[in-house]
């Protein structure tokens, strides 16, 4: 089994808050990234795929494949948009980091299986200094 | 003469757009840039400042102040805010790369010269793929 | 299950020796790692934390509460001091990286409980070119 | 157990084909990956170890004698060579990253042993957007 | 005057060697970057434009055209490469990182400023260890 | 002209203060940089020399050599060391990164020209936030 990665990434805006808190709860509760008017980051997303590699390529998945399928199915979804206003998989959800790479998970992890191999993680840089991972359970 | 750079970090979202123009026209212009609902970026910001190391101390301007002071007059505005709509020294300004860098400069050079030292430049990464340097002139 | 990183950066000294050995055998055993008069390094801290989102504010921990819990426990007690001399919790400790990773584990571990999350793993980049990573066993 | 790593850089030619496919089917499958004068990368080799560390040292291993171990055995062979044609363990093997990280795991995994230590995993970044990782299975 | 920077990358083969010299003393002046059978690189190019930003829309020159540009003129010709071998401008020119950023400024020169701006520096990063720059004359 | 860099790295332990100055002092003034049993950084130092491509070799320098000099002179001298008390070129200077710049540039300019190139600049990272660079004047 070998685990093959590719990195692409996407501009966003977004906010952390609940309609249904007061100002202050939000505030107290999210601080700065509740402003109202929004603000955004430069997101790295990392998408692991594992299989056993073809013989006849030496390759687990075909990497333009898999780049074409993560910039098509998410990066054209999301890159220069406003995750809590423009991006339907996110509907209704607190754009946190968590909560965006399981959805990232959701919507790549059976198109990953129709290219023949297993997503195994999502990794979501939301800045330098702070990323999640998630397995899929 | 010696030069010494301090980087500092800010997430903001903007949009690139002209509100004497057509949807059409912005985005014949501006692209993906001009998304109705922002996107936004890790901002990176190198503040380089010249002068003459103090024989006293071997420091050029103190780091610790000039890093206060980079974040007590732009972090501060900017940081988790809207470059079009929040921040008082951006309005009326298309937030570009090229024009954020020189309102940094005009607030922060007479500032770093009652450091006692020159700012020499300002160098702010929109993406690791783009950024801008302003010299003043 | 997500799990969740947070980033920060110290800066120390230290030395690796052995008080009891010869100083021909701590070079033949350290080589320039045991240099008398101490080196030191940048250090990266990646503290991982895993857990359910919370449904209400899509967060595994509070990221500002986990920076600040970092910093207060473990970063005011190794920046910019001497990992072999002013470190409570590095005393009698031979200061490797792997040794500061377990002792930075052990401190963080029940504080992270505290947050209502649990901690996975602590890495340790003492260069570029080397880390170590620690699970609590 | 402590997990440490080890990062060693190379940069080396190859040219992912096979001699049995037309260059038409070549071109098909391996797009310009297949370009017949060569084309090359910077490799960056990540090498993690697992163990306890030793008491007397704080060490899992002597990272002077696992880069020197590294060096010798791996990168002395593909460093600024071609993959397909100067080396001896890549013979007969189509030089993905993924054949790639499978070969370098099988020449360091006993040698590593010998260092009484155990091999965990070859991370190998072709570009800084792609990588895989080989745990042995 | 403002100055903007646009990062494009390429992966290439090349050999640093004169065929009117022997191998005894290529290999004595080149060293391993005369390998026989070539090796390769990912260089990352960093192109620097300056000029007044535009009044209407804050740039100094349209990112998304000096991208294309780059990407046309220059990447087109070199990505997945070999340089010595498959590329026309190249024809003839020991292929050191020096050379190469001498050619890529003459060919982009021109055509920026037909997009209205100067072409200020040409960047060619080999490996993170080693870079030139070249500003035109 | 093309200006070819260099990039070598040193681990190093120092402490910022006047000992002819209280404690009070030296911490009112240099903060936490003064911490009496050192403190210490992974420097990164960049050597950029200037001149006209050898038309025989396309290289302004050989880097080899350049890269050789540097480790011989400067890196050896300070890698793994305390700057304020192991390196004979900073004996009774304050080990600011400023100084030590300035120090780097007296011991390489005259050998680089012994290679037939100028000395352009030293730029030295203390961390990645914090650089200075020097021209030599």
């Amino acid at each position: 089994m070998v685990y093959i990665t590719r990195k692409e990434n996407f501009n966003a805006a977004h906010r952390i808050f609940r309609p249904d808190w007061s100002d202050e709860k939000n505030f107290e509760v999210f601080g700065k990234c509740c402003n109202a008017n929004w603000h955004g980051h430069n997101y790295n997303l990392f998408v692991t795929v594992k299989g056993k590699p073809n013989p006849e390529t030496g390759f687990v998945v075909d990497l333009l494949q898999l780049g074409k399928l993560i910039r098509a199915e998410v990066i054209e979804e999301i890159d220069h948009k406003n995750l809590n206003v423009d991006v339907y998989f996110m509907k209704g959800i607190i754009p946190s980091t968590e909560n965006l790479a399981i959805e990232i998970w959701k919507i790549l992890a059976p198109k990953i299986n129709d290219l023949g191999a297993a997503l195994h993680s999502i990794k979501l840089f939301e800045t330098e200094n702070n990323f999640v991972e998630y397995f899929g359970e």
